[in-house]
């Protein structure tokens, strides 16, 4: 983008001719609004300096706005929803060199979100978005693609759960491959003497916290083992829900404790270690997300390659944004191999 | 905001017309580009429709892009920088509920995002700003003010550091009073029964940092004490370098090591109580911003409203962007209390 030092501006016009800003736009725009003697000045210094016209005005002409749209998603409380935040810095600095903004907005469920859509693609204020939180039979993707509008997501389409279908490519998406991660956590795990490390999941239902499972189990099997063979929780995405669980785990009569955990995420992670802490019992826990509190409390967790996740997601929607007549490229996607960060308790 | 239903949209006439969104917009805005008999039927489309002209044709008209900017911080890493995460949540939630977007930009420093503003305000694509993190000589309060560009701040407008100036008072903000916070944990922390609660705060010449320890130092010299009395750390805001310097504070020979500290942030707060626990020593520790961290170690810590300031920022934003012809209200400051969270390590 041009810096602000070597253009001229609308304010630098209004400076010149001694008026406000409005009433610059106000003689470009709704010349009746102003007054004569006061058009003739504004004109004379819109001539002067070489004054080009709005933006505003370009984009009837260029139908491009450079500005993406995003979601903003509502403030979940806490220890995963950084992970999103992470992903949105990554993304606006990576417009931003690309010479595009972002506009957040917000909504309820997908019927909001593609009402928002409607509203930026009928004011031509918008090129194209960019979609988080994926989910089986997501109704914002069918919007998208129906109308061939610009878009990508970071997250798989997922299929129906347990439908067994391949992951649909009809569309541009970057994801972190969830199962690596917690595969590579359970290999950890069994390489440093669990023989069944156990896992601590989310209801089902979640295509991400299907892969997540998934890498825990595969792993199980290549040692030899199977899930049927190891404990398996699942509770929702709550850090007091995952302390009564590993508390009831680590104190049953019925079974055999677990001695190491493999967790979906960082919040199930932090209520693990803090019912082994409370109890006194030694259990190894890896979170997913590399969260701060991760960090903060000593836990191995997975990072997500969030960076590389905005760079790939810009490019896959710009190349859409920019196509030229020819339209624009095949959809393409990206999986990115998460990483295992080990740490041990302070 | 109208819903996506009841309303006839650029894309409705498209699917009526049966062609593409762009053709629509074509015929609209450069009807040369599209063939005489496709003109024809796009056109009936939208008289039967009833479509209106899209926003960006009415903003050159009424001036007003229902926009407003807010520079994102580059990620900071961690702890502290979920504070205005945070805030940017509840602004972007506040100002969709008022029918207003929030236009993201990054910038390296005051100048480049100067630069943004200019660009955005030329181009009609911003009705006002919203800026965070002010400081002492903020070039963008000046830019902004002279120009009498609608904005408002999140943070004070700092005077020259030890000047012993009033607060200006010249533009909108809304900030929280960190000094009334680290005074709540020191009253708190004497009432326990320390009779001199250290601190560790940031090195000089940051008003937010200078605001904080002064909270401190009140509560001291109220309990009949003073900071000279009383242990004082200074390190920048991170973790490891809170950690070594309270090591050293709970190892020195020269001076009674301290048995409880206010912490001007959750970071330093983190590393003070892992200096505590390494040592097996009993510190008591309150933090400020009452983060996700603070929460997962057990940690009191001072909490901000940030909900509240999201919705006075925006309030004092539109009641400049919204004013009548008689001109905006003259500028108006909210200062906040803030809260101390209480807390007992797991």
């Amino acid at each position: 983008m041009t810096s602000a030092d070597d253009r001229v501006t609308l304010v630098s016009v209004a400076r010149a001719a001694g008026v406000s800003r409005q009433t610059v736009s106000n003689a470009l725009h709704a010349p009746g609004r102003v007054a004569p003697e006061t058009l003739e000045r504004v004109l004379a210094a819109v001539g002067e300096l070489g004054y080009r016209p709005s933006l505003a005005a370009r984009q009837l002409r260029t139908n491009r706005s450079r500005t993406l749209g995003l979601r903003l998603e509502h403030w979940g409380g806490g220890i995963s929803g950084s992970v999103l935040d992470r992903f949105l810095h990554a993304l606006v600095d990576e417009a931003q060199g690309r010479g595009y903004r972002v506009v957040l907005f917000t909504a309820d469920d997908d019927a909001g979100e593609v009402a928002r859509y409607d509203e930026l693609l009928s004011s031509g204020q918008i090129d194209g978005f960019v979609l988080t939180s994926t989910h089986h039979g997501d109704a914002r993707t069918a919007w998208l693609l129906e109308r061939g509008v610009p878009f990508a997501t970071f997250g798989r389409p997922w299929p129906a759960p347990g439908s067994g279908q391949p992951v649909p490519t009809d569309h541009c998406w970057v994801d972190v491959d969830g199962a690596a991660g917690t595969r590579a956590a359970t290999e950890h795990l069994i390489a440093a003497g669990h023989t069944a490390p156990a896992y601590l999941g989310w209801p089902d239902g979640s295509g991400t916290g299907e892969d997540r499972r998934r890498g825990w189990a595969r792993a199980l099997a290549e040692a030899g083992g199977s899930p049927a063979g190891a404990l398996e929780l699942q509770v929702p995405d709550s850090t007091a829900a995952a302390f009564a669980a590993v508390t009831d785990a680590l104190t049953s009569a019925s079974a055999p404790a677990p001695t190491a955990l493999v967790c979906a995420s960082d919040s199930l992670a932090l209520g693990a270690r803090g019912a082994a802490t409370r109890l006194g019992r030694s259990l190894e826990v890896v979170g997913f997300d590399d969260t701060p509190v991760a960090d903060a409390i000593g836990v191995s967790s997975v990072a997500q390659p969030l960076g590389e996740a905005a760079t790939l997601a810009v490019d896959l929607l710009l190349a859409q944004v920019e196509a030229g007549p020819e339209g624009p490229p095949p959809p393409r996607q990206h999986l990115l191999a998460p990483r295992l960060v080990l740490r041990s308790a302070p």
